[in-house]
């Protein structure tokens, strides 16, 4: 007998069908002798129904407010889902973040939890009972009720399963596991059986959007297995855990990709120490996250500055260096929004060299001209135009045999 | 300054333009300089919504969960009047009944308020806040969230006012007080300034449904001065408070009537000692309420019972009697649902007699038959044919002059 913590997001929650259906679920892993609690999210489409309400009434409300409305999302949930599975003799409580205690600090809207009382859901478990938690909430040390903000319901399933030191944390979702590519881009991309934590993260921060970045941190810190699955159809999902020393790795794990970036460059900077400081600080300063940076020496004691912001950000990136690069005495400022980023990740990158350069071939095979490149210890990054990215990840999946499991 | 408590039904807080109206009043109460507690109902028409969801699941929701569900409206309204009260630079805090500890019963979907822990809100009322709290709800010793039952958010408001020794409570509704009797039937029906308790306890449960009977019991066990009052127009409205020995009584405060009841007779029962509880008891054991009571003598020693119950109940009340009557040896058992009770309502009858007759003598020139009477120390009631209710109250509210404001 296991004791599983089980997370539903808002889709899987949508109508009260599929809430039926997810009580079926639960109440088939209970069946099966396992105990078990269930982390909901609001019903799909509520949050912004609510959020409309607050905003009809102040472009900015007030954040401890938006909270104490927000959460309301959740509650009807596990209301709901309570009842479906009391429909089905199974016998379930329902709690808010409040009622389980799910502490947090005080950041009304992007609140952080801080601790959980496993006590109340512990005795609810020996009673044989299913207990449903309400998502996404919790409460600060003074009783105001807060929220960690969208998404925030999968990092409340790794908590509690972290509290509870539950066997297993599966994040049911609409997709059916973690892939080594995106499918719709790559068609035989392949569902992953397991993935470290290590290479989730990058796969997760690079655009694979499947888990919440934090939920995944978290599960890593407290070392909780965590799962992905299906809200929708049968399937063991992919199963996001620590490297297992004994066991035989994957060279690469995945090829991730973002569009959302653009590059900024500054050329001809004096090449002088604190330059790079000289240049990013500002930016840095008007809120623009910086992802790549490289620093390139150019002609007579110059220097070439690039690196890459969230597109959003691209033109007010552009003003800033303009104004700066008068100071510096740089030469061209320049901004290029039609470029995105590839990724190849694996933790098997550690134990082997020559991935990077195997990467390049196979781009420089298809003619594609490579404008960044940036690497770590799980990952190589290059930036090239947008206009060649279906091409390059094809072309990368197949040069990586990714279409198979394959091992070192 | 005054401390005042002041509560808004579902109508007043409909739509989010009703919300702002109600922060305009609130802020304006405010820059008076009163203490302002503001306890609000769910949005009109988010109940039912509510309840559609429950009863999609089940028709017989668990009431635990039931009230985790419904406790969700006005957790809403407390947000969104909060956020509006915020933007009118009124600086504002919500609380749900469980964040103020509104301590009930654990009766889920009509639980009791036991107890309200003031501090919390005194300690904001003091740093010149605004609080708003949720009706409706509050939570049991076990920390399980519960419903007061439909209209429960005038008793929170009145708890409330109570917990905090208020100066007054103020039902804000879409009626602009309480009449000398329902003026859809006598045009020149007037506005009473005050009404007793007792008096209006009496209208109340006679039909004028301004507000809850339960929280004008607890207003009156707890000496809390109630004042109703429109959301929509500016006035006064009526204050129901206790009676001042040194204020001139009017003789008759105002008319009820009720044109939900039914009367059921059992002729010809022997006229023995028990023969009461042998007719009422079965009609009790079969949860029907009984409401009028008249038993008169018959011939040859037999009586005459007679007792009016709810409309709906009216046939299964007569199965009832027809069984009982055979064994009673009883004569004629009927009932008739064409009937209305009428009943004049005011203390000073405490302290002049004759009310009852000018009442019948009123009724006797428009040639209409009564046919039960009874009375209390402040009421008398009577129940006549339905289709002479118009002609009558508008007799009675001339006869004793109700169109002005009359004193002893």
């Amino acid at each position: 007998m296991a004791l599983i913590v089980q997370k539903y997001g808002g889709t899987s929650v949508g109508t009260v069908e599929r809430i039926e259906a997810v009580a079926d679920k639960v109440a088939g892993a209970r069946a099966r002798g396992d105990d078990v609690v269930v982390v909901v999210s609001a019903m799909s489409g509520e949050t912004n129904r609510l959020l409309e309400l607050a905003n009809a009434i102040n472009d900015t409300p007030v954040p401890r407010e938006l909270d104490v409305l927000l959460s309301t999302g959740e509650q009807v949930t596990i209301a709901l889902l309570s009842m479906a599975l009391e429909k089905r003799q199974c016998p379930a409580r329902s709690y808010t973040g409040a009622q389980v205690h799910i502490l947090t600090d005080s950041a009304h809207n992007k609140a952080r939890i801080m601790d959980i009382d496993a006590e109340r859901v512990q005795n609810d478990l020996r009673a044989g009972r299913v207990v449903v938690v309400a998502g996404f909430q919790g409460i600060d040390e003074n009783g105001n009720i807060t929220t960690l903000g969208r998404g925030g319901s999968d990092t409340t399933a790794v908590a509690m399963a972290a509290a509870l030191k539950a066997d297993e944390c599966q994040i049911y979702t609409d997709v059916d596991g973690v892939y080594t590519t995106d499918p719709r881009v790559v068609s035989n991309a392949r569902r992953l059986d397991r993935i470290t934590f290590e290479e989730m993260l990058e796969m997760a921060s690079l655009g694979s959007k499947v888990l919440q970045i934090r939920s995944v941190e978290f599960a890593g810190k407290y070392n909780v297995p965590l799962r992905v699955l299906s809200s929708f159809e049968e399937g063991k999902g992919t199963l996001i855990t620590f490297e297992d020393e004994n066991m035989e790795q994957p060279l690469i794990s995945g090829i991730a990709f973002n569009r959302d970036e653009a590059k900024l460059t500054v050329r001809g900077v004096p090449d002088q120490p604190g330059i790079a400081h000289k240049i990013l600080g500002p930016i840095a300063e008007a809120n623009i996250e910086v992802d790549m940076i490289v620093q390139n020496v150019g002609a007579d004691d110059t220097t070439d500055f690039t690196f890459t912001v969230h597109r959003n950000d691209c033109s007010k990136g552009l003003e800033i260096l303009k104004s700066i690069g008068k100071n510096l005495g740089a030469g061209e400022v320049n901004s290029d929004n039609k470029i995105v980023k590839i990724s190849l990740v694996g933790v098997g990158m550690r134990s082997h060299a020559g991935i990077a350069s195997n990467m390049f071939k196979a781009l420089a095979k298809e003619g594609v001209n490579i404008q960044m490149i940036s690497t770590s210890e799980i990952k190589v990054s290059v930036v090239i135009d947008e206009k060649y990215l279906e091409l390059s990840v094809r072309a990368l999946h197949d040069a990586f045999g990714l279409e198979e499991a394959t091992s070192v």
